[in-house]
Parts: structure tokens; C-alpha cells; sequence
């Protein structure tokens, strides 16, 4: 009976009862098993995953058997469930709703590798692909406002959650950090009239004390501003609101700076646990007016965490970050590598 | 040189260079020290801090000698310096400022005692108030905009961290968690004429599910929607927006509150890392108008957050959390301790 309930004060949603207290207290105790346990994501043991949703498969190969690339599967502990309807209601001064949505696990390789940045450029085309195509996909489910790509790469975890793969979170509304940025990007052009990821964008290159790597289609920096050290940010040159519209040829290059980046970040921090994100365009129900400069305003972009650092009182009371490290430092150090 | 920095598109600040490079990658590999070094945090160390600022101390001890109860000093590691003017700055299309501000370690107990639910109430009580002298006194400095009082209790930590402590950081600006709690509530008795806060708890009140302990002045309760399993939020029940005007009576009850609060965690999760947090009211400067109804609408409170779960690229890519286990769930558990 997972539910989304809305925290009054501070607006933000929050997903709860995913667990029972028994599995709650189990998942506690879980010690890191024995190296000799299988990989569930691993090529041979699609019996072992729910049924897949999509791949990318040798032609002559039948979904659920070897054979395929990618393969994106339900999460068994799935925070949103795909039947139902959102059911909105109010429980005293409350709010809360079903958790309609989706929850996708995305295999990035067949083999057990633990950091994406090991796989060719060639396979991780092919994993942007699939992004694209669940983000294109799940649009037709009406219910849903916002699917989130992200990835928990934790290389020291022991076999599955070790396993590279993405997940995407498709919800019912769309999530608070990214209206936050939707609301900040969309100000900023009715003050501008210009994208405030593109004027980012050309600081950046006029400061040139923060890229990491830039080819003809996107440019890898250290924001001015991180809340994590060796934070970095992914962001198409060429202005693009939507993820879903970017070209093969620019996914090539997409491929080729996400590969660069994280192998920076792995080679300065000796593969640290990691997080990115994707924030795309929502899918725009049900307020096409509201959403009418969205294509000029925003700018979809990569968010890269490196986890290294712990989150304190500080961090929770301020909503503010602390980055030890200034980011022109974490600049030159992933320069070097 | 510490910066604040501002980050143009989530508008949040962020302290950055408070270490140097080599500081940075030393800390990064601080592994935890043999239990015979001292702690710097003990009675009869008191030179081995920074000067204290303020303590509770028997009549006839000096400042920096044995014979106090509660201890204030400045953070050596500091990220704001007391020095200097705020110095606003642009640097291109970004905004920066001096890390002016104080950064306090409030240490609570002359023994190497690690967790604050340990203390008698007599002793949580001379802490309440050492908060309530150091938020007075810090309003004296016209720079200073808020001060946030936290804590980040880590039983687990060899010495020093270890030391049951609190900190405080006095801020140039309010920062944004408490921005958006005071715009949410403004928002929230504009529309209803009430205060969020109390509406919350007569909520609690009526619902009798999520409540874990009331006394005369203070109720204690898992709000409806948690970021964390068994988060807590203690809330006075007359309201009151300043924490600075809790009479001696009315600290009482919290130290007792707070005291059984932090136990039953304590108890349910096996002494579990968690950081607890005070919002009150922002130093109301410059703006007079814009305060006018903060004591009627702001109501200030205590957040204890457990972190006992990781935090993903969900919760960063979402600003949204999973909570698995329902607050009810919680409560029931809590209350069982």
C-alpha cells in the first residue's frame, strides 16, 4: 500500500509504505553477501528479473534469453505501480495519491561491469537510445507528467546493485526539483529574453576555468556553484529543451563526454559511489499554456554526483551546501587525469 | 579563502574553499583513530580548542580551565569567519559573497558522553539555554541575517566527532530550507488566517497516530510525510514563532521532550548516526515589512532526521524522497520503546 503523501510545509512529495516493517528491518541488516552469489543483471539470468519491457537484442533472440545489449526490466521494489488512477484526496488538512507511475530498472551491458565508464562508447549510444526511447514511450500513458533518469553507480556494492544500470522513475506529477528549475530557467528568460543554460553555457567558455571536456555537441563543466565536489554538468551546445529530440549523431557525442567525464571522475576519486541525473521537459500536461515557452526557456542537461561526502545537519537546515573544494580546483585535478 | 557562491539556476548558495586541495584529499582518507588519542572535546583539553566564547562554568574557574558544564567555541575547520564585511559581488552572470558569518561548536557535557539522550534533562535544559544565549547575542552583529542551530550525532565516531556537540552557523543571508518554510507559511495564513503549524497540530492531535509524546508545552510526532524512517518533529503547542522567547518552565519540558524523543530512536534503531535541527525566526533584517506577520505566522520547531538510508539519485534528481516505511508504521514502533 505505497503512498504518495505531501509534506505541507515544505511542498515536497514523498513517496512512503514501499516497505513492510519486517522488510524495512531486514534491508537494515543486509551485510554485503558472498562474492559467489549470482547477478541477477547478468547475461543468463533473465529468469531471475520480472519480465522485460524492452531490449536491444540480436535479431533471432526471444525476449527473456541471452542475446540482448540492454534490457530494461520493472523493479521488483517498485515505489510506483502502473495500474490504477492517481486518486487524489485529502486526509484532514493533508494531501496524498496513489502512486501510479513507473519504475524501470535499465541494464547497461550483459557482462557484470560496475561503472559505466568501462563500456565502449558504441554500448553507451546504444544505452542513451533506450533513455530516449522509455522517455517517448511512457508519454503515452496520460496519467504520467514526468519521467526522471537517473543512476546510483555504487561500484563497491556486492553483485546486483553493483551491476551497471540506470533507472527511470516516471511519476504522477512533475517533481519539485526540476519545476524548481523550470521556474528559475523560465524567469530568467522573461528578464533576458535569452536561455539561462545558454548564457551559462557561454560564461563558462569565456571564464575557461571550469570545462572539463568539450566536443562539437556538448560541453562537461564544473558549475560555479556545486553542492558536491567534483560535481560536474553535462549540457548540449546547441539549444534543446527536450532530450527525446536530440540526434544520433549527437548521442554520439554524448556517448563520447559522459564516457570522458565519469572516467575523470573515477581516475580523481578511485571509482567513488556516484550519482547522475536527467532533467528533460516534463511532458507538459495538463497545462499546454503554462508550458507554452518551455521549448525556448529550459534546457535539458546531466547532473553528475560523486557521493563522497556526507550530508549534515547543516545541509538539511540550510537547504545550503558545503563544497570544501573550490570548483576551479576540482577543474584543474580532473584536467589532469 | 572561503566563497559563498550562488548557483544561478536552483538559486542556492554554497561555501566552498574551505579546504585546500591537500586538506581535502587528507580528510577524505581519515581513517578512525586509535581509542587512546585524546579528545580535544574532554574536560581538563581546553586549550587544546580554539578559545571559548561562552560556557556555564562553576563561580570561581576560569574561561578555558575545568569546571564548566556546557562550552562554546569557535570551529577551527570554520566556514564563516566572524571578520569583514559581506562584500557582494557579480563575477560574469554569477553572484558571490564573503563567507562572513560564525561557525560555534556547542560542546554539551564534560564527559565523553555520545549521545545527547544520555545527559539528564538538567544538563539538555543548561544546553536549551546556552541556545537561547548564543542566538541573543549573535543578533548584536547587524551583518548577520540567521542562525541555525544543528547537530550531527555520530555515536560511532572514534573521539572528537564523537563528543556529544551541537553547532551553530550564523549566516549573512536566511537560508533558503528557512526561506521556504516562512513563504509557505506566510502563504498558508494569508489563505486561512491560522498558522500552518498549529493547524499541524491540532491535526496530529485529532488524527492520535503519529504522536510519540506530549507533555504540558511541547508535542513530539512523525509528521505525515517523512523525508527519513522515524523522523521526528517536536513543535511548542502554544505558539510561538522565537525560540529566544522559551521561558525556563517551557525549556524544561523540551529537555525532558527531547530527551524521551532522541531515546526511543535511540532505542529502535540501535543508536543510529542522526542530525537534529532548530528553525526559528530569521534575524528580521533589513526589510521591517516583510516580517510584520512572522510571530503570527511562523512557528518555530525542531526537526530530528535519522540517516540511517542512502540518499539516491531519486531524492537529487526529484527533490522528492523515499520513505519506505509509512509514519504510522513509525510512530507505533517508537511508541512501543
Amino acid at each position: 500500500m505505497p503512498e504518495l503523501r505531501r509534506d505541507l510545509i515544505s511542498h515536497r512529495w514523498i513517496i512512503t509504505g514501499t516497505q513492510s516493517e519486517e522488510e524495512f528491518f531486514s534491508s537494515l541488516n543486509l551485510k554485503p553477501k558472498e562474492a559467489g552469489v549470482e547477478c541477477f543483471f547478468c547475461e543468463g539470468n533473465e529468469t531471475k528479473t520480472l519480465p522485460e519491457i524492452y531490449s536491444i537484442r540480436k535479431f533471432d533472440t526471444r525476449p527473456n534469453t541471452p542475446g540482448w545489449q540492454v534490457r530494461v526490466v520493472p523493479s521488483k521494489s517498485a515505489a510506483f505501480k502502473i495500474d490504477g488512477d492517481v486518486g487524489k484526496v485529502g486526509r484532514g488538512i493533508y494531501d496524498m495519491m496513489n502512486n501510479i507511475g513507473a519504475h524501470e530498472l535499465i541494464i547497461e551491458s550483459p557482462q557484470h561491469i560496475k561503472n559505466i565508464c568501462e563500456l565502449p562508447p558504441e554500448q553507451i549510444l546504444l544505452i542513451l537510445k533506450v533513455y530516449q526511447t522509455r522517455l517517448r514511450d511512457l508519454n503515452n500513458d496520460e496519467r504520467l507528467r514526468y519521467a526522471l533518469i537517473f543512476k546510483n553507480q555504487r561500484p563497491e556494492s556486492p553483485l546486483r546493485y553493483g551491476h551497471t544500470h540506470s533507472q527511470l522513475a516516471a511519476l504522477p506529477l512533475t517533481p519539485k526539483a526540476v519545476k524548481d528549475e523550470l521556474i528559475s530557467a523560465k524567469n530568467y528568460f522573461s528578464y533576458k529574453e535569452r536561455c539561462l543554460f545558454c548564457d551559462i553555457i557561454r560564461q563558462e567558455q569565456r571564464d575557461k576555468k571550469r570545462i572539463v571536456e568539450e566536443n562539437f555537441d556538448y560541453i562537461s563543466f564544473v558549475p560555479f556553484a556545486t553542492k558536491f565536489p567534483f560535481e560536474l554538468s553535462i549540457m548540449p551546445k546547441k539549444h534543446n529543451a527536450d532530450f527525446r529530440a536530440e540526434s544520433e549523431s549527437s548521442l554520439k557525442n554524448l556517448a563520447q563526454i559522459l564516457k570522458i567525464s565519469l572516467s575523470k571522475i573515477s581516475a580523481v576519486l578511485n571509482d567513488p559511489p556516484l550519482n547522475y541525473i536527467l532533467h528533460t521537459i516534463p511532458y507538459m500536461r495538463p497545462k499546454p499554456d503554462y508550458w507554452k515557452t518551455i521549448h525556448n526557456d529550459f534546457h535539458w542537461h546531466i547532473e553528475i554526483y560523486p557521493q563522497i561526502s556526507e550530508i549534515t545537519g547543516f545541509e538539511w537546515g540550510s537547504g545550503y551546501h558545503i563544497q570544501p573544494l573550490l570548483p576551479e580546483i576540482c577543474t584543474k585535478l580532473l584536467l589532469a587525469k
